[in-house]
């Protein structure tokens, strides 16, 4: 680990697999990581959860504990453990273990922070893991393209899970309620902060989602720190089909003007047209990093190692 | 901690709140304890884990690792957590936690003491628990009394849930499959113990269930331990209703009557005919401890540190 890394305060927002990614590269050259996640996923066993309990969804939050989880013995044992799923036909098929321990945590004590903390202690992980809203939050998405007889016609499209998988095309989204309070840990953690870390993740739904919680969008804005946003891999998903890198760059702009980024950094695979991306970088402030950050086996999912040396040449 | 008890090796047979209760007590005078737990539960959660993934019940065995618990705050923090029981009407509801992280350990390590002893762990347990046999069992009895016109005739009422409800009485009960393999580890604490405790408990579907294991049974009367019978508070469940102390003795002696025991430890209150009482102890070998050992308040619960003096006086 980089000396001049040990001692500083990373923050990562975002959500799903992409967060994981960046977690787990994080880990290997920061002391100190803070993940901030999005708390608005309405599929699968979080969406359950959230409904039968009125809980924040815990998957996100679960897979970004267990990517901050450390490498010994103890803490992956218990890592296998949260991340294991039930299969079978029975209640609790398609519940991962960690969203029930969670979830029992959370009726247990009433501070969902000290759940996620006591989870974060029983991996050793390296860091900590906190919502970005202190309340469920639903996403709600203007979409076209989805009326053959009129193109330029948009609908409402409700939910994560829905608007992630949309034929059409995301124009707008926004937050249901869409004033939620931030949660206060994680506003401090950014204004703490010395580096800031945005994406990668789905563009709408685990990325953007941070900037429509409106106290974490001006805290992110005044901070001092370093930013970095990590720009996809995988330009194909359905939330964005068709979007070049330039173009996802340009939704973030739009999404908040007054959102200065230090660097982008893209793998070369994305760089269609280098001097086009680079004046994107520059409504931003940013410079572009283009550096390797593949796996060699999916080139469509972040390598640990590659995406961890990036971060070190960035914020050292 | 009596010196002459620290590096003893106590072995507590049984199971739910009545093995819990000699657990909480043994943890407090003995640094060694092992718990050999019954596995033919069925009902609420664990019969609906059983049926859905085919395993040990695990209700039991979380009771007795949370028994074991130590006073830390880490520990009592993961009991509460393992104990926590859903509410409402979800597909999680009336599941302890304890008994869905028990199954993701057991769906992870094929070995069923593995992920007890890393439940323990977490606990910083003061002790083992062991499930008494490899494969989840079946409790069958013959129960006279259920018919009106004929008091005499007996049904075979089956399940540890039904059992423990009949209104008739048990006259019988035996083991589905009849001869379970023993847990190997189960046998070796027993064959390697200075100190085996038995009882409370649900007479016949907790306590005497462990005879009914041929090859535990065996290990039992073999072990040159010295035995401790410890007699319910309560004479007044289900499925003993109307048994004495002296009744409840004299079916331990039917059902392995070769099973010598050193020490019969009973409340007071439970003591009808000191003489008759005494004559029944003398037909397993033991002499007759009384002592106090119910709550102040709940005068049908052991008292653990009442049940722990007495555990101390009879094992030192």
């Amino acid at each position: 680990m980089p000396d001049l890394l040990r001692s500083s305060k990373v923050v990562a927002l975002g959500g799903g697999h992409g967060l994981a990614a960046s977690l787990s590269a994080l880990r290997l050259v920061c002391e100190q990581v803070t993940a901030i996640v999005t708390v608005a996923d309405n599929g699968g066993s979080s969406g359950r959860l959230r409904e039968d309990f009125g809980v924040l969804p815990p998957g996100d939050l679960r897979m970004a504990l267990t990517a901050l989880c450390d490498d010994n013995e103890w803490g992956q044992t218990w890592s296998d453990v949260l991340q294991h799923r039930f299969t079978g036909e029975g209640d609790l098929a398609g519940h991962a273990l960690g969203n029930l321990l969670i979830v029992a945590l959370w009726q247990l004590h009433d501070d969902p922070v000290l759940g996620l903390d006591l989870v974060g202690r029983l991996l050793s992980a390296r860091g900590r893991v906190l919502p970005m809203a202190a309340v469920p939050l639903d996403l709600r998405a203007q979409v076209s393209g989805l009326d053959a007889h009129d193109p330029r016609a948009t609908e409402t499209v409700v939910g994560q899970v829905a608007i992630a998988k949309t034929r059409g095309l995301v124009e707008s989204i926004r937050l249901e309620p869409q004033d939620p309070p931030a949660q206060p840990e994680s506003l401090s953690a950014v204004r703490e902060a010395d580096h800031i870390v945005l994406g990668p993740g789905s563009w709408y739904t685990s990325v953007l989602t941070h900037l429509l919680v409106p106290e974490l969008r001006t805290a992110l804005a005044e901070s001092p720190a370093r930013k970095v946003l990590t720009l996809n891999l995988d330009m194909e998903t359905a939330e964005t089909r068709g979007f070049s890198a330039t173009r996802h760059i340009e939704t973030l702009h739009q999404a908040a003007p007054e959102l200065a980024v230090d660097v982008v950094l893209a793998d070369p695979t994305i760089v269609e047209d280098a001097s086009r991306l680079s004046a994107a970088c520059d409504t931003l402030g940013a410079q572009l990093v283009v550096a390797p950050l593949s796996q060699a086996q999916h080139t469509d999912r972040h390598d640990e190692l590659r995406l961890a040396a990036a971060y070190r040449d960035i914020l050292s």
